[in-house]
């Protein structure tokens, strides 16, 4: 058995990240990563009819350019794994539609970027794909419309609610070649601590993203010194304090200052109003894919321990009275090695 | 590489299907495989408050019952992968909630049973899972809530649209012991012809089933008479009809009398009101739990290509007149085998 404790598998052969791409919206490109990006289109409208087709458009992007900085050709990609918080993902669909890439969509919300790398990972570690990707998104107005109200209607928003990112994030991962490597991960377990305010995500998911964090430090008996970064997805700033504490509540353990959120990163709230910070699956998307990447492959950080939670719920399960389920996917990364 | 031509991958270690259960509905108990099913509920409230938790109490019955029959606890099963066709599947998410299973969430329409059995048999086959399960769920009234019109409406169905079944299946599979085994496998590519009618799902489909189905028998260099079964998902009438057309057009190939689709089995078009059969992830998850495994234990079914195709469109891309993505995944499973 490929795997260490209870929850954490081992990826023997140590697959590598050949290339990531991100493609954002405008608001992702006026913030602090404005020049990681490597597309930021100009109005989140994207030239589409509709935003639901605009998101797809962020998917062709991201994943057409990944596949060209791999030196790829499509037809080279033996599997995806992506997914989006659209209804019946299709973000995804219609972004991959004409692709002719095999694809698995998942559903994890904003876990979807770190489970579709912890699956290419897998699939390439264990000999069925040379070359696979992960890709996930979001954007702010198509959630808006879904999970929300309609932007005309200017709803005031809680200070404990987050944006969603406008944007896509794509990695093609290989069995040979140089850059980061992914050798170990983890798939989740629903954690539901009863949170059940649809505007504050960042609590509903804090107690997932310490079950799999801390989960992961006891089977690979590490602790969080032992990292460069330690990274979630899009806990915002609620959430991540309430990492802190439950980690420390709960397994005794202190994150110091290894500790950092994408949904912290991707924009400035002191100069954007963005409330508790970014999310959607497009944030950890777009910013792994292209500033931690980026670190990565430069040796600026030589180990990661990468951890996306998701929301599970549906805007008609926190009608019906229902709780928020939560789900954390991980992935720890390697970097600075040399071919 | 594990794989075979373009598309096939091959398990080598061929991984064993230890166990089978389906629940089913009211409707879906009256029909010709009443006496297959591990479970009939008397009606398909099925003591819950709405029918998406309705939904989510089938997919606990069908999981807690195939570990149960494999004779596991929960916290032996290393993965699970899992989906259905609510909105952000949550179906899935709180059928497993109190589970405490690492849950790996996949979005594949009605596809999503053959995409988990696929996904299931790599992680045992690859060793990185023991034990790993694979389910999913559909719900006649949370789908026609969803997807078309309140029940109380009583809006007339054309005779092309199939009825979505009252039902999930799961699968338990593991690295050893007696049953039928799941040698190959493949994950499909999206297919979009141009059907843009969302009451005809089964002519949507077809060309994914033709595509996936075609490509395999060129991999694995065999024909329909190969097999002892050949078998579709929810293509219904309309698309059976149809994917034996497109593979004799597209490839020159005769399905001849190996051919049937768990829709076309589920129900019986004469007594029951259910125009082109059934439909949803529900139908193949709890045809091929229970009677398609149970007559490869049997032996009376000795080679079989199981390939469910998925709709991959929202209610919301069918207004903004797009036409409906499908894809196709599929897995070949061997019976008879003795211990």
């Amino acid at each position: 058995m490929k795997k260490l404790g209870k929850y954490t598998y081992i990826f023997e052969n140590a697959p590598v990240i050949l290339s990531g791409a991100g493609s954002v919206g405008k608001t992702e490109g006026e913030g602090p990563l404005a020049y990681e990006f490597d597309f930021i289109n100009e109005n989140d409208g994207i030239g589409s009819a509709t935003w639901e087709k605009a998101e797809a458009s962020l998917v062709r992007q991201a994943v057409t350019l990944a596949i060209d900085k791999a030196g790829l050709h499509p037809s080279e990609i033996d599997v995806a794994f992506a997914g989006d918080l659209l209804n019946q993902c299709t973000a995804s669909t219609f972004g991959f539609r004409e692709l002719q890439i095999p694809l698995a969509g998942l559903f994890g919300a904003c876990s979807t970027f770190a489970l579709a790398l912890f699956m290419a990972a897998l699939f390439v570690d264990g000999g069925y794909a040379s070359h696979a990707l992960a890709e996930a998104s979001s954007h702010f107005c198509s959630a808006e419309k879904q999970f929300r109200m309609p932007l005309e209607y200017g709803g005031q928003r809680s200070q404990t609610a987050q944006r969603t990112v406008t944007g896509a994030g794509a990695c093609v991962i290989g069995s040979r070649g140089s850059g980061p490597r992914i050798v170990r991960g983890s798939v989740g377990r629903i954690t539901d601590m009863d949170v059940s305010d649809p505007a504050n995500m960042g609590a509903a998911m804090a107690p997932a993203a310490a079950s799999t964090i801390g989960e992961y430090l006891l089977d690979t008996k590490t602790v969080p010194e032992d990292y460069d970064l330690i990274l979630t997805g899009d806990l915002g700033s609620v959430g991540a304090a309430l990492l802190r504490d439950v980690l420390k509540s709960d397994y005794d353990t202190d994150l110091g200052r290894v500790y950092d959120d994408c949904g912290l990163m991707i924009f400035d709230p002191k100069k954007q109003d963005v409330h508790a910070g970014g999310s959607g699956c497009g944030c950890s998307a777009s910013v792994f894919s292209t500033r931690i990447l980026r670190e990565l492959t430069a040796g600026k950080l030589r180990r990661v321990l990468f951890a996306g939670t998701g929301a599970l719920m549906s805007p008609l399960t926190s009608l019906q009275g229902e709780s928020i389920p939560c789900i954390c996917h991980a992935v720890e990364l390697t970097g600075g090695e040399r071919r």
